[in-house]
């Protein structure tokens, strides 16, 4: 495939989200329709995001996807929902009079290539940025305007809501065709600028029920999930709605944590039972509560996806002390604290200025450190939306329509 | 205290009670009245049970009790309202012209000496067994027949089903007063000779919030728990005592499980929320999972109450196998399954024939061995309710109304 040949690429990045209102379980599997409204912070792409460049060109025989630099089969079921989603939008948009807006045809093959700076193993939920990068950066390369919910959804639900910046609400809807279930954003990304967020990633080894499965046992098993998505999910969702434009932080934080309680216990209830939490994350759970009860009030609190990691929200002024008290009951291993280089190591992400526990803290978490049960740190706020990349060096993919060597 | 005085003492004994369908939440603190029915397996008393010596004189100047060789203080209220609740049904009786029953004066003091024969570091409920072995003894003492529920329920509810042999419920009953809240025999204690019962206690130093403690947070905070009670467990009764009845092992051990299950994630619900599981307790589910899918069918169940603890319910075709699987997945550390002493250390109880796991079973348990996850295993089987102990020898305390030396 000669490199001068015409080709249309375009690269975008998306960014992770996070669910403080859980997403769990699908009323139709085909369609990725949920059983409930969840509601997400969206995180930002400065600590966490998937980069995408799809190109398009007629000398492409067939769809190729490169994910983190692997060949992966274009043909699995939930690409090509989207890819055929996209497609169908263009179309529709075409056949609405906007043919100047594509200047390529329709039926030329799309390469893509995928990445994400984050490592897959960190267990933060990589599909949804993934996906809803992909379904961005198709929707430039086809000159695809307006709501990409239904694309993006269709790779991986929760992916609908990595399309937009701050926080973000995905509708369940009512309509058989899922027309109506979208995500919508509730508040931009500047709207709680103090709201600060911490990932722990847990060691962890061993295999995990994956999502997709787990939400399909629970559905069919537990009929606590069906009670909670029915009965108690939409106040919930009003209000978690209520507290961010608000910014009550109390009343975030503890809905938050009961609403991540609440998931898990569904999965409790699956039968067989699904067990994301292992005993780091409930000493997580712990030290949280420890925490609060110390400052009497919620000043920090814990959400867990479908994995033993946990993500904290905090406010800027209470970050420090928190991660001190993190350490304090996770001390890095290998001595890892005591060297500059290895504590950039065990925190990443934004700058977090040391800070003294009190005694008085030390002894209310009361705690035996557990060396070594959380990896690292990752600290971050919330964030933008998906972006466009202008700048062509940025491409993951070159000219020959093959990804470029990493750098 | 001379030790010529009359003096009325009866030693009873009384069993350890596993629920099925679980007990948690209270309507009623005070009275000990239950948000839901519950029904639980009697264990057999040679593996496991409680002996309480009663005795009554008139030298004696105050009630005092000893647990476990050492002295309780006597006023604490649960105490307080069995001795209470004893003396007013002998004073009913009496009234009721049964006064020659009562050679003694129902004024006169009672000491009471307690013990168990499995330690309590072992997490088992011994507070049910207790309750209901002092609810039996006094009631001997004090010559009052009938039904002691609501003896037995003031002191801890789960230790009305302690009452009875073989299968036991706790109806909830729906009065305010608790009159119709007591236990019934739902089968006798040789209705299911198969059934096995295995103990398997696991290692675990970490402190519990306690039941009392813990249900009452949950009746205030877990909207799934109330959900449980009043919408799922009154059909759960009703299965789980035709699957008694019929002998129904499939549906017996699933239902046992998913309540098991479902009790655990009415906790996780709470606020803050209660784990009693540990990754051990989450290994073991996983093996009996695993176990029950490579025979095609449910051979195995477990159940956990409040701690790490499993009781795993099986046939007594398939104890050896199960036993062999479980001594593969946690090997006793220390080289304890070298020597038959240590052998016998780590498994006590009724006998159990070793068996070879085929490489088959192995491999479908997938899992990496735990050492010393388990402590140790108690093998046993149903049992009978409380017993008379006719053996003078038995009692606990002496002539003089005080504790004898351990032997």
């Amino acid at each position: 495939m000669a490199s001068e040949k015409p080709l249309v690429a375009v690269t975008c990045t998306a960014p992770v989200n996070i669910a403080v209102i859980k997403y769990w379980g699908k009323r139709d599997e085909e369609l990725i329709l949920p059983i409930n409204s969840s509601l997400s912070v969206t995180l930002h792409q400065d600590q966490l995001k998937t980069t995408t460049t799809a190109a398009i060109s007629k000398d492409f025989t067939e769809d190729r996807i490169w994910l983190n630099g692997r060949e992966e089969d274009v043909g699995q079921p939930r690409l090509q929902a989207c890819l055929r989603e996209i497609r169908r939008l263009a179309r529709k948009r075409r056949s609405a009079g906007d043919e100047d807006l594509l200047p390529l045809s329709l039926s030329y093959k799309v390469h893509v290539a995928s990445v994400n700076n984050f490592p897959t193993a960190a267990g933060l939920a990589s599909s949804a940025a993934g996906y809803a990068c992909l379904a961005y950066t198709l929707a430039q390369v086809y000159g695809v305007e307006g709501d990409l919910s239904e694309v993006a959804r269709r790779g991986s639900g929760s992916a609908c809501r990595s399309l937009y910046g701050g926080f973000v609400e995905w509708q369940m809807g009512q309509r058989a065709d899922g027309k109506d279930s979208v995500a919508r954003q509730v508040a931009p990304e500047l709207h709680w600028p103090e709201l600060r967020v911490l990932i722990l990633v847990v060691s962890a080894e061993k295999k995990l029920t994956g999502s997709t499965v787990g939400m399909q046992t629970s559905v069919e098993t537990s009929p606590l999930l069906r009670f909670r998505a029915e009965a108690l999910v939409p106040a919930r969702m009003a209000e978690m709605a209520r507290c961010v434009m608000e910014r009550d932080f109390q009343a975030f934080g503890q809905l938050t944590m009961k609403d991540s309680n609440q998931f898990h216990a569904t999965c409790l209830d699956t039968f067989p039972p699904i067990s994301y939490l292992n005993d780091t994350s409930r000493c997580i759970i712990h030290l949280v509560h420890r925490f609060n009860a110390h400052h009497g009030q919620t000043k920090v609190a814990y959400t867990f996806d479908a994995g033993p990691n946990a993500v904290i929200f905090t406010l800027d002024d209470t970050m420090a002390e928190f991660v001190a008290a993190v350490r304090h009951s996770f001390p890095p291993e290998s001595n890892g604290d005591k060297c500059p280089a290895s504590r950039s190591r065990f925190l990443k992400g934004l700058p977090v200025r040391p800070a003294l526990l009190s005694d008085e803290l030390k002894a209310a978490l009361g705690m035996e450190p557990t060396p070594g049960g959380i990896k690292y740190i990752i600290a971050t706020q919330v964030g933008p939306g998906p972006q466009v990349l202008d700048d062509p060096h940025a491409h993951l993919l070159g000219p020959d329509g093959l990804p470029k060597p990493a750098a």
